[in-house]
């Protein structure tokens, strides 16, 4: 595709072309040379768009606050994209679809683009293709992008960090489980949501956070605020995307937070296009010598190292 | 560090000497280079020991089922090694200990090594030490050597992955988490724990797993078995063990399984090493160049790549 053609069709994008941007994110998903252009092209008009993580147990009814503040958004006339991003199976690709099909209320509406996204083998290669997608949905004049994620595994984690705020969603009652969230993700939260906020434990959780925080390290001053929502029901959805917004506010104020994301942004990027330039054939020649006790692992790095410096 | 060190701290640690054990343990937590060098020299002496992965929900019993499978091994006078592997604070590189306070009624026995690992740094490392020190601990003679991770996220599936054998441990009545979890990891599992089996449930749990099961791919003709547990007593827990040298002694007979295993463990290490070869200050002059829209990240990342390349 020549540059002419790639130039028309970030126009196109730019301009609201709903056709357009949909084949943009199918050539991401597919890793088509042609997205690096586009997204090279497009990149002078990102950064506009509000970037809100969504991470949490699973259960917690993260899918459920991305619908609500979608809604929100909508009523607020913000054009709104969504991304779901699922953990898969090892073996077969394959990622959950069940939570995704609550998502379908906004189907008929252009101002809400929806696209999950699944892990693409053990390596990775998540966190790229959503930076990729953010950056797409950001030109095209998504005001508001949210990026939910299903686990709160470190890959997970990561992806949530990629956003420019993060939401934590808990719900009360969890046990030893926030014991085990606490110590993992507690301090990558901008604002905590309290989902099932009707349950009992709410005002317990809210403590345990409390104390949590005081503990806690942030870079910034900001204090993290605990919001008590019922997804459900829509209750207290506007006062967490208010704070999400408050939140971006004031980091934008701080040149050291764009950095540090994109310092993280390119790592991840970076990671993945080093293990591309590895042809699996020679890791598994290698396995295969080590497997036999024939050659030690340390000597098969050291020569997989200098293939890809060759490449 | 001289050939002729390595080669006598090596013949210790083959010996059995628990001094030189831990010396090379904390080598490999500080990446020390000795470690590499010595880890060469005693990779010839490895392949002997049963690695078996213990993965599974927060609060599901996994400390409490390594704990007691390190006893039963004990009981058959068999030698232990067993490698926490902790979730870390992205801000803090801190880990939790709380589960592992549970592991020192071993404490005062020699015949069971203990050593918790924490993620140090959200790009991981983990996978290289956890290999690395299972390497170690074959080498010194540990008969079953245990790798329990914390959560279920993709980092700890891809830890838990690297063993020879995966132990995916589930608790009755987790509702919709066990759905999210089914499609994460379900396929990796060789032994299904079913623990806390006497709460309501386990039966209905055995049938999702089941049922889950009928609809997978396996490579192998290995029928993950099902083993209801009560670890906090013991119940159940020479059954799950007999599983686990079941599946070994099957998998043992299947060449394609040892390539397959070091292929996953020489892209991990090989990914590690590419990483540590890119500076951070190399990373955030480029970061700020993109947050400031004078680069774009397509562009910055080739030029990261070229510095490996060059490095």
């Amino acid at each position: 595709m020549g540059f002419t053609d790639i130039a028309h069709w970030a126009r196109q994008i730019r301009s609201g072309d709903l056709r357009a941007l949909a084949r943009a994110a199918t050539a991401i998903e597919n890793r088509a040379p042609s997205a690096t252009d586009l997204l090279k092209e497009l990149f002078p008009h990102t950064g506009r768009a509000a970037v809100i993580g969504i991470t949490g147990a699973p259960g917690a009814g993260k899918s459920t606050l991305a619908d609500q503040i979608a809604r929100l958004c909508r009523a607020r006339s913000r054009q709104v994209g969504i991304l779901s991003v699922d953990p898969s199976s090892p073996f077969s690709g394959g990622a959950i679809l069940g939570d995704r099909i609550r998502m379908q209320g906004h189907y008929a509406d252009p101002g809400v683009f929806i696209r999950s996204m699944a892990t693409r083998g053990w390596l990775g290669g998540l966190a790229r293709a959503a930076t990729d997608m953010t950056l797409l949905l950001d030109a095209a004049g998504r005001d508001v992008i949210l990026i939910e994620t299903v686990g709160v595994g470190q890959a997970e984690v990561e992806i949530a960090r990629l956003a420019a705020v993060t939401l934590l969603v808990l719900v009360p009652g969890m046990g030893d489980d926030v014991q085990a969230i606490k110590a993992g993700i507690m301090e990558i939260a901008d604002v905590f949501v309290i989902n099932k906020a009707d349950h009992p434990g709410a005002d317990r959780l809210e403590r345990e956070i409390r104390a949590s925080l005081s503990l806690s390290m942030r870079p910034d001053a900001w204090m993290p605020p605990i919001v008590h929502t019922v997804a459900s029901e829509g209750k207290g959805v506007e006062e967490v995307l208010d704070c999400a917004m408050r939140y971006l506010e004031t980091s934008s104020r701080d040149p050291r937070r764009g950095v540090k994301l994109w310092s993280l942004r390119l790592r991840e990027m970076l990671r993945e296009r080093l293990l591309e330039s590895v042809p699996p054939e020679r890791i598994e020649a290698l396995a295969q010598a080590v497997a036999a006790r024939r050659d030690d692992p340390y000597t098969a790095v050291e020569r997989l190292l200098a293939s890809v410096k060759n490449a």
